[in-house]
């Protein structure tokens, strides 16, 4: 971690410069008014992202009712390296300027997105990894996410906003793939951790709301000015409420006697905001919006009743939160309807926006039905690059000196955490008396 | 649920449009600058409507023992539902043009109002009542709410930007003789589950804190862009404080040995928001922010104290959440503000801004006193929708196969919820057992 | 509490009134844009810092297993005086025009501001001190903040944008100066109650993550529009992502068995924030950024290690949430980097932003390095103000009718709530026992 943080700030001193936006030097208030500064246009959603990112990931993990330490704590020290990491890794890729990088309020936007992917495949391994583990993922994860993102955005010319490719289907896949490489057989010795306690669930909400409030300022984050930020905002806002009830209604309909799920509702109400990741800078129509979501919705609480089960018995992939069913599927979805809603586009139902949306469409280097076919490629470049690059991962963290927890002591924060346990004797006292055993 | 969603698809996919603002063809760049879009000037508020709505009051609600999930959860479904439901018929009454609803950033916030409205009314039977009895009550309460506003704000020319009236008033009486109609006179035998715990009262502080934070975002959020927008967040700020402490105060004078109440803190602490929902907007001044939010603090306060057990004994009126304080009662009083600074109006004081808070006023339509006359108007006319309305809800709610919980059911997550419970009994089970001596 | 709100409500009423932004006589739209109204610029960083300061302070200092109400609930109380009574110090010493204070969005930051050094100086005696010695506290404390603040930004021509000097350094040495004045020999009759426990822990990190994030728009709400804002939440954004790798790393190495300790991680990664408080708005560079905040995160967590004891024992200091190691050491630091930047500052990296940045400078009344030296005084005018405060504050917190806790009653909120033991006993005891049947 030291050697890390070191390596990275010498090439922050060697490349990292201020962009013209935030250099003194550089900015001319002669020749600008404050609503000429892109900032202020982007900043109020770059908080909400920033925020969505670290609480809404970080608690919406903490429903393990061991792992809390872990879901929160670790999410921190992996979204924090990733900052800095992919500034370098995206800078060198996307914002070379003269031969230095250009830092501003679009990296940073940038900079939270590939920490949600991270964020993504450690939901698939969590509990599973130990820290050292995680931040060697995290490295390559970081470098996969960025050279993936060029691909798709500046060399196949891929619209994908809000990331249903490049944020969700490539975590997702990279964590389950890696989390198969390192199926452990004997995890039933862990499994009575496994599950949530009451509190542990109310905190996952917390994780769970801010997520779902905060989506629209996700995916409309990196889109044009103008129209585009609007309409991403407001598509992917009707497609949460669609995902919501679709949740409810499914959880309702496959539970035991009508009883909902917690499981269901923290994460498949989500799947909405995932699914209109590519499409909701396009006309969607907001009945487009509504139906997606609700797709996305039972999709996703279907996968976490039938399918997680199956993924682990005949597939051999352990995945701790479901990403598979929130992140996965929904991203494949939402990736499969942006190629739908590209292929469907007309002059007459863009006009003039045309420019902005499918720049290459109006230039007419393209037509819709090429840039339907480019979507399509760009999802399976994506799957490609994240099952190598997860398998590869995966390997790599086999490493025996890189501390993996045993399987008796999986989802346990006593591992990596100092325990408030003393004092939790002293006040709870029985319970300590008794621990030993479980945890033996 | 699911025939709900499907029938608000239908009718958004027949009625629901983009605005100018959202489409990509109707929208110009060639005319505009970003800063011609008033979307960069209400998103921002927007966004933090929409997180007071979810985790406010769902937080808040959660400091039940046992009905965290239902808290948090129903809040959940009940204003994702109301949010889809009154864009169709906020749309219908207020932007229909062309015959297709208008939807942008103006349509989400009034429709988070709404869902504030209906989770209202939840707060006063939260734990009393079914899911499918609430979706019921959301459905014809979003009409109700819908045309109340039309009528107050299109017809009578009310001026209820924050929705004192619109929103609090309405919202709470609604539930308070939706309640009464469901009286329950068993329900002692849930009496133990009533109350709350250490835990759950730090989870509903958040929500207190959260709808204490962003409420000058929300009573600012629909008013006129400019100075309206900038004074109505800064007396809503004002009077939040106020509230705040003179709560505090009441609540060390009327605790037995001086004691603080959680109740009165995550509740009344929050009144000085409501009373300012209608006079924020006008030339209230800071020192009539601080008056009111005192005020309206202290009778809240007062309210919890000695009001709520009379109204249950009295008037068979049982409010778990003690709305009646918190949005009734400070909900009335600031409809009343809103009628003395009106009638206290001067075109002194106002200057150019007159035509910009009281439109009629300006053009010479109204008298500032008969301005002040139709504020009370809307105030009766919104009490008479809201007790009609509540009893004809109540009704309804009644039909027995909506599945109302048993007297001795209420209050109670493992109803509705798959509760962590094994998992629980083995973590904490044989602490139980002796919490007794610890907290001798 | 009755007394202090009807005083400040008088002198609200005599002294208070909008600014021209907020007041709809004063702000002409004919001549004005709604991008002209630096209100849209501020409120989105000032909603930031609203909810940092509530939610972040407030639960960062909830980790104490039995004082989560007197840590949220004081906090909740603190802050809003502290907002009231700063409006009117910070108004009669910066912002009197023709007899009146004219508030809006600017002065809200401001009072925002000074509620956070008021925190600070609460996490000292966290647990030590009841409301009423914590209000005379605050009062006392606004008062010399504002005049401390005066002098450094007015008088001496100082820049401090995100408070390393005024806010951190001020706020914490004014609490442990008065912590000294306080110090209980007898503490260790309540020190089993002075750890966290497991739940407790996770609402603390609710409050350090929400400090985290939204920290980049506490540090860049009151400099210049433009680069400078841009340029200081970029700085701080990258200092904080070092701050929390360091003290991650650190915190393995010095723990025992490599374990991470949760008190480093919800402090310590934070530090990052403070350090830059001064130099975040200067071209500190983004290399310069992460060095400051690696260092920051280090230094706090070897103080949280090493020094606390020491100053318990040597000093006679005790200091609940450890405010000198995550807000003294690094705001002095924080200061010192600030010397630095600005003695390294020239014309060529600065360009036409040094007007902006350092006025004095670049209108020719000072060099850079006499412009370092007015920092360095800076600091050592916030240390005397804070110091000598801190001392008159303990002195008058000794009168005995302030009601302080006894020694055995310190870190219990019992002593000032109503807490749920009651129901507690009947709802969990037996609930348990009974369980299954329930569940049947």
């Amino acid at each position: 971690c030291l050697l890390l943080q070191g390596a990275t700030a010498i090439l922050f001193a060697v490349f990292v410069r201020y962009n013209p936006e935030t250099d003194a030097a550089l900015w001319h208030w002669g020749n600008h008014s404050h609503a000429d500064n892109e900032f202020y246009f982007r900043y109020p959603s770059f908080q909400d992202v920033h925020a969505m990112v670290f609480v809404g990931f970080g608690f919406l993990m903490a429903f393990l009712q061991r792992y809390g330490f872990g879901s929160v704590g670790f999410t921190f020290l992996l979204a924090a390296f990733a900052l800095q990491w992919s500034t370098l890794v995206q800078g060198f890729l996307h914002s070379m300027h003269g031969g230095r990088i250009r830092v501003g309020v679009q990296s940073m936007v940038n900079a939270d997105f590939c920490a949600a992917a991270v964020l993504i495949s450690f939901g698939a391994v969590l509990g599973r990894t130990g820290p050292a583990q995680l931040l060697l993922m995290a490295l390559l994860e970081t470098v996969l996410f960025g050279i993936n993102e060029f691909v798709l955005l500046s060399l196949l010319g891929v619209k994908d906003a809000g990331g249903s490719m490049t944020i969700h289907t490539f975590g997702a896949y990279f964590g389950l793939v890696l989390s198969r490489v390192l199926y452990r057989p004997q995890l039933e010795k862990s499994k009575h951790r496994q599950g949530s306690i009451y509190h542990s669930d109310l905190f996952a909400m917390i994780g769970t709301i801010f997520l779902w409030v905060f989506w629209p300022s996700f995916n409309s984050a990196p889109t044009v000015l103008g129209d585009g930020q609007h309409r991403t905002a407001l598509n992917t806002y009707y497609s949460l409420t669609a995902s919501t009830l679709g949740t409810f209604a499914l959880s309702a309909l496959v539970g035991e006697r009508g009883r909902l799920d917690m499981v269901h509702i923290q994460n498949a109400a989500l799947a909405g905001g995932v699914v209109v990741g590519t499409a909701g800078e396009m006309m969607l129509t907001p009945f487009g919006a509504l139906a997606a979501g609700f797709l996305a919705g039972t999709v996703s609480t279907l996968g976490y009743k039938f399918f997680t089960p199956i993924l682990e018995a005949k597939f051999k992939v352990q995945d701790t939160c479901g990403v598979h069913n929130l992140h996965g599927m929904p991203g494949v979805l939402g990736a499969l309807l942006g190629v739908l809603v590209a292929g469907l586009a007309t002059h007459e139902a863009y006009g003039e926006g045309l420019d902005s949306v499918f720049p290459l469409v109006a230039a007419g280097r393209r037509t819709t039905m090429s840039q339907a076919i480019y979507q399509l490629f760009g999802l399976l470049v994506t799957l490609t690059f994240a099952s190598v690059g997860g398998g590869l991962g995966g390997l790599l963290l086999k490493l025996p000196f890189l501390g993996s927890p045993a399987d008796s002591q999986c989802y346990e924060d006593q591992v990596y955490w100092e325990v408030p346990g003393e004092q939790e004797e002293e006040a709870q006292g029985p319970l300590r008396a008794e621990e030993p055993d479980s945890r033996a």
